[in-house]
C-alpha cells in the first residue's frame, strides 16, 4: 500500500484525521528541516543572508522551479501567496472605464475581492461569469464560459483547479481560445504545482501564479508568479522599495520590482529545490496517482451518504487529489468545528454564495482508514440532525 | 563588562567582527528558538494555526507589544517591514494635486522611492527638505525642517533614527509643531523599538512604524504598523485578500484590513513577546546605555582616523547604539567587500546623495577590540590609498 507509509515524514498531529491538505498544504520533514537549515544560515550572518547572498540563492532556487514547471527562471518571482501574485496583476492591469475582465463564479474569494476594488476604482467590470455545477463536460464549461465574453473584455481571469468546488477546469482549452481573439490570459494556479500537470512552455497562459506551499510541500509564504516576457514591464511593485529605480538594476526590471520589497526572511523559498528533490526521491508520480484513485473512489460514496451528485465526471480531467460536495449545512462554521472538536477531523466547510460544500483532500500520509471514519462520523451528525 | 558576555547569545558566526547591526538586527538564540517552537506549532496542524488560531495568537503578541510601547494593542498590525507600512500609508494617502508631503534629504532610500511614486501619481509632491549635516542642535533640525513647510503641506514624513548617517532626530518636538498647525504626522521608527526609548502615548505621532527585527531582535520579517484611531479607516489593505470586505468581520476593520493577507509563516510576529521578556531578562536598558558610551566613546575615533567631524553634537540626544561618517571612497561597494572578504569585518558602506558614509553598530556582543580592529584595518587601507 503506498500511501499511509509516509505518514511519518509529516509533522502533523497523528491524533487528528487530516483532510485538508489543500488549504495550506503541511511540510514533510527534509523539507522543513531544510526551512530550518536556511534561518540558521540567516541568522549566521544576516547582512549576508538578506543584502549580499539574497539574489544568487533566490536565483538557484528559480532555477530549479523553472526546469520543474518548464519555462526560463528570470520569468519567474517568487511571492508570499496567490492573493499577492493576483494583487500585483490587478493594481497595474491597465483598465479602463467600460473594460471588462471575464473570469467564473467558482474563484476564490479573495482573489474576487481583489478584482473587484480595482476594477471599481477604474469604473470596470469583474465579470462572475455562471459555471453550472455539476459540470458535465470540458465543452460545457467552455461555452457556459464564452457567454460572458463581449467586445469590452480585457482579459480573462480563471482558476486552474477551483477551491470550495475542488474543480479542474479546462483551462489549457480556455487559455487557447482566449489567446486567439487576443485576450490576456491570468491564470490562478494556487492549487497546481505537484498537484497536477503544469508545462508553463505549452500552456497559453500569460500569467500564471501556483503555490509552491500547497502540494509541493514547502513551508508556508511561497508561491511563483511568472509573467511571459511581453507581459514583464507591466506590474509595478506592489510594495515600492529597493528595487523600483534601482541604484544599481540587474538584467531584468521584472526580477528588480519583485524580488526586492523590503526586509524579510525568505527561507521558505529556498527550499523549493529541495522541495522537487524529495517529490523524485519518493515517486511523487506514482504517490499522487494512488491519491486521486482514492479520491475517485470515494467521491461517489461520501455524495451518497449526503443525498448529493459529484460536482463533475470522475476522472482524471476534472480531478486532483481533492473533491467537494454541497451539504445541506446552515451554519458551516458550527459543522467544521464540531468535526474537529468532538472528531478531530480536520476538513473544510466552505461557504460559496448561497451553497456550503464540504471538500476532502487526500495526501500521502492518508489512509481509506481516514476517509471511512469521516463518512461514519457525518453519518451519526446526519442523524443528529446536523445537516 | 557588560558587553561581550552576551556573545554566546547570538548565533552570528564568531569569526566575523559584525557591526552592522542596524541594518537587521539578530536573534539571540532563546528568540531564535522560540520562533522554531511556533514553526513546529504551524506544521502540528497548519489549518489551526494559520485559519483558526491566528487571530488569538497574534492579538497575545500585539497585547505583549501594546504594553511595552504604551498604546492599545488594537491600534497596532503586524507587518514585513517598515517599507511595507510605509507603502500602506503612501498608496492611500489622500493626496491631490499640488498637496506636499514634508519630509527631510536623510530618509530611508526605499521610502523616498515610495512616496516620490505615490506623490508623482497624484501630481502632488514630496518635498526632501534639506537638513545641514553636522547638525548642531535639536533647533537647528527643527527650523531647517520646518523651512519646507508651505500652505500645501498635509502631512510629514521623518524618520525617528535616519538610517545612512544614523541620526535621531528630534522627532517629539517635530511632531508636536506639526500637530500645532493641523498636520498628520508619520514617523518611520524602523531603527527605534528597544534602540532608544519610545512611548507611543505621549509621542505625538499619527501613524508610526518600527522594526521588530531590528533592535528589539525579534526574527526578521517583523515589524508594527501603528495608526491613531482616528486615521485607522484611511488605509485600504497593501493586499486586497479575506480581511477586505470581510464575510465574519471582527470588532476592527483595521486588523481585519492589514492582518488577513494571505497565506503566510508569520511565527516572526508571535515571538514578540519572548523577545520583550529576554530584553527585561537580561537588563536590556543597561545593555543599552553601556553599548550607547561606546558609540560615544569611539565616534570622534574614527572621525579623527577619516580626518571627519562627527554629525551631531556626542550624546544621547542625537546618538544610539550607532553612528556614521563620511568617507571619501568613490566606491562603497569594492571598500564594503574588501572590508569583509580579507578582514572579515561587516560594516556598511553606504551612498547616500552625492555623500558615502560608513556606519558602525555596537550591540550586546561587541567589544571595544572590535571596534579597534575596525579602527586599525582602516588605517591601513587609507594608507594603501583606499579612501
Amino acid at each position: 500500500m503506498i500511501l499511509p507509509v509516509y505518514k511519518d515524514q509529516f509533522l502533523i498531529d497523528k491524533n487528528i484525521t487530516f483532510l485538508n491538505f489543500g488549504s495550506f498544504g503541511a511540510c514533510p520533514k527534509p523539507i522543513f528541516d531544510e526551512y530550518i537549515r536556511w534561518q540558521y544560515v540567516l541568522e549566521n550572518e544576516p547582512v549576508r543572508f538578506i543584502a549580499h547572498n539574497a539574489m544568487p540563492n533566490l536565483e538557484t532556487s528559480r532555477k530549479a522551479l523553472g526546469a520543474f514547471l518548464n519555462c526560463h527562471h528570470d520569468h519567474l518571482v517568487y511571492v508570499p501567496n496567490p492573493t499577492y501574485a493576483v494583487n500585483i496583476v490587478a493594481k497595474n492591469f491597465p483598465l479602463r472605464p467600460g473594460d471588462e475582465i471575464l473570469s467564473t463564479d467558482l474563484e476564490y474569494g479573495a482573489c474576487d475581492r481583489t478584482w473587484n476594488y480595482y476594477c471599481r476604482k477604474a469604473g470596470a467590470t469583474y465579470v462572475r461569469q455562471h459555471i453550472g455545477i455539476p459540470v458535465t463536460s470540458k465543452d460545457q464549461i467552455i461555452e457556459q464560459f464564452k457567454k460572458g465574453y463581449s467586445s469590452k473584455t480585457k482579459a480573462i481571469f480563471i482558476s486552474h483547479i477551483t477551491s470550495s468546488t475542488a474543480l479542474r477546469l479546462p483551462v489549457e482549452e480556455i487559455c487557447e481560445w482566449a489567446k486567439s481573439i487576443g485576450l490576456i490570459t491570468i491564470v490562478d494556479g494556487a492549487h497546481v504545482p505537484a498537484h497536477i500537470p503544469l508545462d508553463l512552455s505549452t500552456l497559453k497562459a500569460d500569467i500564471y501564479t501556483g503555490a509552491c506551499h500547497k502540494w509541493m510541500m514547502t513551508p508556508k509564504g511561497s508561491t511563483f508568479f511568472y509573467a511571459k516576457p511581453e507581459f514583464q514591464d507591466m506590474f509595478d511593485p506592489l510594495i515600492i522599495s529597493w528595487g523600483y529605480e534601482a541604484a544599481m538594476p540587474s538584467h531584468s526590471q521584472f526580477l528588480d520590482y519583485h524580488q526586492m520589497t523590503g526586509t524579510r526572511d525568505f527561507s521558505a523559498y529556498l527550499t523549493v529545490p529541495k522541495a522537487i528533490e524529495f517529490l523524485k526521491d519518493h515517486n511523487w508520480t506514482e504517490v499522487s496517482a494512488a491519491c486521486r484513485k482514492m479520491v475517485q473512489d470515494n467521491y461517489p460514496v461520501i455524495c451518497d451518504l449526503l443525498g448529493t451528485q459529484p460536482l463533475c465526471p470522475i476522472n482524471d480531467d476534472f480531478l486532483g487529489q481533492m473533491c467537494s460536495t454541497p451539504i445541506n449545512c446552515p451554519e458551516p462554521e458550527k459543522l467544521h468545528q464540531l468535526l474537529f472538536n468532538e472528531y478531530k477531523i480536520e476538513i473544510p466547510v466552505f461557504r460559496h454564495g448561497d451553497k456550503v460544500f464540504i471538500r476532502f483532500s487526500v495526501q500521502a500520509f492518508n489512509s481509506q482508514q481516514d476517509l471511512d471514519y469521516l463518512f461514519a462520523t457525518l453519518k451519526t451528525l446526519k442523524t443528529k440532525g446536523m445537516f
